[in-house]
């Protein structure tokens, strides 16, 4: 591969990093990792044996765990389990099975020793030895001599109880088959809680049985059926991961008044919405028979869901239906509620004492705290990280969600941020109520297709945040661990790797109009949420997900590989000839790069959204070029220039079309250190 | 991209040419097609109607051709079904639902009718709108101003009623989802029988409620439930495919005997069958009870299956448990049976009256046939092209599969074979008791992710031939159309595309080794079935597939692509410089391939498996440029040279270790167009 192509895909710096890290590539890094010395070779006479506790749960990790370990060497293991410590390879040992149905208190601690001779994992639940066969799994690595397992002693437990994922499946539905392999990835970084968003204004995802036009009316036939959620939830168990439904309520609730508008705040008929935002349609919070609905509602489905917690949504209730109706006027003037907040508190009251009545205990989105709220509910926190502080403040426990919005489109870096900064200047009796945080899937703009590319692996990063003690915090490393995670997570069936490559083949075919436009989307990226939300006018939940903007991924390699190479020049000060002349020649495939998009626009409709981004780096790439010039002193750097190259780049910086530059950055660096003489 | 990357990877001659087809790259081509003149614009503003007789079937088909559309095109579609004809671009017409019980007498013609003001597509089934929508989707391409179909006349019908795939789902087991995005696949090129293996001597694969232990032991816990059964058929059916199920007898019955010893003709106990080739457990041809089973085990599953055909496999039954059994033998004798093959008769004989009692008829393979087979039974052709005559002479329909056998890992050219040569001498009486054929898909080295890359898109090649009038058989148009129709079958979710790269992603990481190691499997296949078996010692149904074998692609797009470079290339005589300057290049590449490769498998252990091909394909790189020499009068050609240069391309052109390579044959054009002087 010529060496400009390095920087083009951004890859070269990442891996070369990482085929020889200091500490094992892991993700989550453990609390504690001793490097020892020697090598346990993973070959056909490796074998496992589970000593002491064993169950069915046990049984099938250490399955899988063979599975997979023969999946990546190649090397047949599958009957490779054997009753005899002694002659195992690697020894399974866990006290007991760890609870029943888990909580937040679940121990989900393990210790990993590994000598040139055996490894042994032990742990006082099943749950903690799922955690650490997937230690396990990511310390294979390779030699000259074949696969094998570095000698080392680990010793590991989170540092957050509730490390969740929110996946939105009522804006867009999501398969079972998603949602399965999600959960694979969920448990090989370790997160423990699937929150599974169920319905929507755009749609209502569950079967009922007692109230059938839920789905009927509410899903467009897209709903899982009550086997299908039976199984989904079994399927999460066996890898030590809760399932915490939501069913948002009062507000989000247009699906549900498609069929049971009498209901609903409103006149009605509601139907299900099509477009994103906020919408009027709510429950009724005045009426007895909309609680006795909703008690008869979660009585049915509660017992598909055998985790004590329970989401109630709460968020975003705009109060127009409620303003509406005079009706709803009267009641709130006749309990003296100052507002709309207090009616919904007196919601959330009733709700609560009905989940109490079915073993559930509440969560719910920022909004619905309230001095009214009762203390045992839990609150979500979504709007900010400096919502936090009045949850624990108030006595309630909390789940951190502000930072870890990966539908905004934003980098791993941006979301590898502490749950816990000092600036919060929390007590340690309240930082002790933050249980822990969720990363947030929200479905407006993805779809079966795309959603392992927007999950992973940034997903991964906030993993690590929830998992790892405060002091993992080094992005650089980070990078490097995240790219090896992220090809291993492929093992599970993720897509995200090949998501590019193969929605361009579908968008505008094969031979040279696919290098060109995967050469443009490997240094471009998604504009955020909000750009997308205003820019793409007209999108509804029927508009296909198929355009460029689709195929892109979220922070790809290039932009943390280009920093990376920048910073290493400028550490020299530019006088490595062979970095410098790779910088330049990579300016000029970029250039090159904008007449070869605007050819295949011509002939593939699908290519036209990038005819924007190729031309704007071309335009960065002059302005590469020119620092260049300037940094080597073959032409004067001036004020002048250096302003109007930060016009170039400031411009460049934002939309082009649907996408954005993932490098603009990285020029930028450049531009800033070439030394400037006065005009 | 350098120009010499052109042929590394192969793509560029062929999708060069099918920028601009004579005719619209359809596959299967028409019975006949007249391009007119116009465009039928795809925009916002496309809608359909559907004019006449209507039922679900035929909604849900329109419902996912207005989704393929708007996926493909980007452009927002989901609610453009009309009910009024007059405003609709395209209107769907059919006269009537088609057979309630598809069978081989379904009527499948369509007509399709574009001008550049709208569509029409008629057809006297349901069944026919299926298949002309698939055509319509296929017509659909680009110009600079947007999507468009092109004015166009069609008129269409299959050559042969029955046109199959068989599935093996009994040597590896193969999930629900992989089955329905392969009918997916099917209904894409018109094929309209699923042939279900799903029973083998290493897996019983459906549950059966009468019998349990069937599946209990004889699947390792990977069978159809009923209920996936069902979904499985009705998916089909909304896809005019049929499903006949196979369930082989008396052989290839070891996993049924695990759980019921009691119905062979050895001792026991049975286990399931590890590995691969022809086993001894048969069932007990002499006894009632067998029988017996046999008709309640029908009698249980032939509900599931409405087709009226059932296949009994009968295939390969080596007689050792039948000659080992004294009761058996004797029961030979007193029946006067001169061989194993008049038992075997004499169980179809009463297998026969079996299904006729639960309405079935008779499908089996080759061996089968024999005076005493019913004449009512069908006969599928395995063996070889010159066992169909002895069918269609013993007045048997016949089903042809020997040309079609994609487990041999030969190329689609291979498979492109007419199934009615006239060398077979058949009157037009016995031609048409050919009812069509199948392509078999056998499972002793596939597995769920690989499946996909070796079904296609070679499966369209032999789609074709089974479709599409004798006359369409320019094995150039074809290959160029199969590089289209490959890009489409993507968007029904099938993974051969991006297989090659995720699996090596897998299997050497990323950056430049995964780069390297492209490179090898751009110009590599999988050596052949019987190949494999030889030499993967020790192989099992537990060894994974996951070296670079299984990674690698069948008839690759650079073996076509190489032979169409040379082509060209000899056509004018070596004479165009940047043609054989390109060649020169590529073949300085090929050699510096071979050293990047053996580092890599000094790092990655699994690609060590690419040694052999990278070195065979540096000495033929080595033949390549001494050939080009002698082409250009640089260095004489002698009788010497050609000898020592036939037998390297000799040697080059065998199993190098798991892999062969695709461009020798390309080569080998050179050395033997190359003027050769007298030594």
């Amino acid at each position: 591969m010529p060496r400009f192509l390095l920087l083009l895909t951004g890859l070269a710096p990442v891996v070369a990093a990482a085929q020889a890290p200091p500490t094992p590539p892991l993700m989550p890094m453990p609390r504690s990792v001793d490097v020892g010395q020697g090598r346990l070779r993973i070959d056909s006479g490796f074998s496992v044996a589970v000593a002491g506790f064993r169950d069915a749960r046990l049984e099938h990790a250490v399955k899988r765990t063979l599975d997979r370990l023969a999946h990546r060497t190649g090397i047949t293991l599958a009957d490779s389990s054997t009753r005899d410590s002694a002659l195992a390879r690697l020894v399974v040992q866990a006290e007991g099975a760890g609870e029943a149905i888990a909580t937040e208190n679940e121990d989900e601690s393990y210790t990993i020793d590994v000598t040139s001779e055996r490894a042994a994992l032990r742990a006082p639940t099943v749950v903690g030895v799922l955690r650490g066969v997937e230690t396990l799994l990511q310390l294979v690595t390779t030699d000259s001599a074949g696969f094998f397992v570095p000698a080392v002693r680990i010793a590991d437990a989170p540092r957050f109880p509730w490390r969740g994922l929110l996946v939105d499946a009522g804006r867009h539905f999501e398969p079972v088959e998603v949602i399965k392999r999600t959960l694979d990835g969920m448990a090989a970084v370790k997160l423990n809680v699937f929150h599974w968003h169920l319905s929507e204004d755009q749609g209502f995802r569950v079967e009922s049985k007692r109230f059938p036009l839920l789905q009927l009316d509410g899903s467009d036939g897209l709903f899982y059926t009550q086997a299908q959620i039976r199984d989904v939830v079994a399927y999460a168990r066996d890898r030590g991961i809760r399932v915490v439904p939501e069913f948002d309520m009062p507000g989000h609730t247009s699906s549900w008044l498609v069929g049971y508008a009498r209901y609903g705040s409103g006149r009605g008929p509601y139907r299900i919405q099509r477009t994103w935002g906020v919408f009027d349609p709510t429950l009724d919070p005045t009426r007895d028979v909309v609680y006795q609905f909703i008690d008869a509602f979660i009585g049915e489905i509660a017992p598909l869901f055998p985790d004590p917690y329970w989401h109630v949504g709460g968020d975003e209730v705009n109060g127009v239906e409620w303003n509406a109706n005079r009706r709803i006027r009267a009641f709130k003037r006749d309990h003296h509620f100052a507002d709309n907040a207090a009616l919904q508190a007196y919601f959330n009251q009733r709700l609560s004492a009905i989940l109490t009545k079915h073993g559930k205990r509440m969560v719910g989105w920022d909004e619905i705290l309230n001095p009214d709220l009762p203390s045992s509910a839990v609150v979500q926190s979504w709007r900010g990280l400096e919502y936090l502080p009045q949850t624990v403040r108030a006595g309630h426990r909390a789940i951190l969600s502000a930072p870890y919005y990966l539908d905004q489109i934003e980098s791993a870096e941006d979301h590898y941020v502490d749950p816990l900064p000092d600036s919060l200047g929390l007590s340690s009796e309240e930082a002790a109520r933050l249980m822990g945080g969720e990363a947030c899937m929200w479905g407006e703009h993805i779809g079966p297709e795309t959603i392992d590319s927007r999950i992973w692996p940034r997903l991964a990063a906030v993993a690590e945040k929830l998992w790892s003690p405060a002091s993992v915090e080094d992005v650089h490393d980070m990078y490097q661990r995240l790219a090896v995670t992220n090809l291993r997570l492929a093992e599970v069936g993720l897509g995200q790797n090949e998501h590019t490559a193969r929605m361009l083949h579908l968008e505008v075919g094969n031979g040279p109009d696919f290098q060109t436009m995967m050469s443009l989307l490997a240094l471009s990226q998604p504009v955020t949420f909000g750009q997308r939300h205003r820019l793409q006018v007209g999108m509804t939940q029927q508009t296909p997900l198929t355009r460029l903007i689709d195929a892109a991924r979220p922070d790809p390699p290039s932009r943390w590989g280009s920093l990376t190479m920048i910073e290493r020049f400028v550490a020299d000060s530019g006088r490595t000839a062979v970095l410098r002349d790779s910088l330049r020649q990579t300016f000029t495939a970029w250039q090159a790069l904008a007449p070869e998009v605007h050819a295949v626009a011509v002939r593939k409709p699908l290519a036209r959204d990038g005819v924007p981004a190729a031309d704007a780096l071309a335009r960065v790439a002059g302005v590469g070029t020119a620092a260049l010039d300037r940094m080597a002193g073959t032409v004067a750097a001036t004020r002048g220039w250096q302003d109007s190259a930060r016009a170039v780049l400031d411009s460049a910086n934002g939309p082009q079309g649907l996408l954005r530059l993932t490098v603009v950055d990285a020029v930028r660096w450049l531009v800033e250190v070439a030394p400037v003489k006065a005009n």
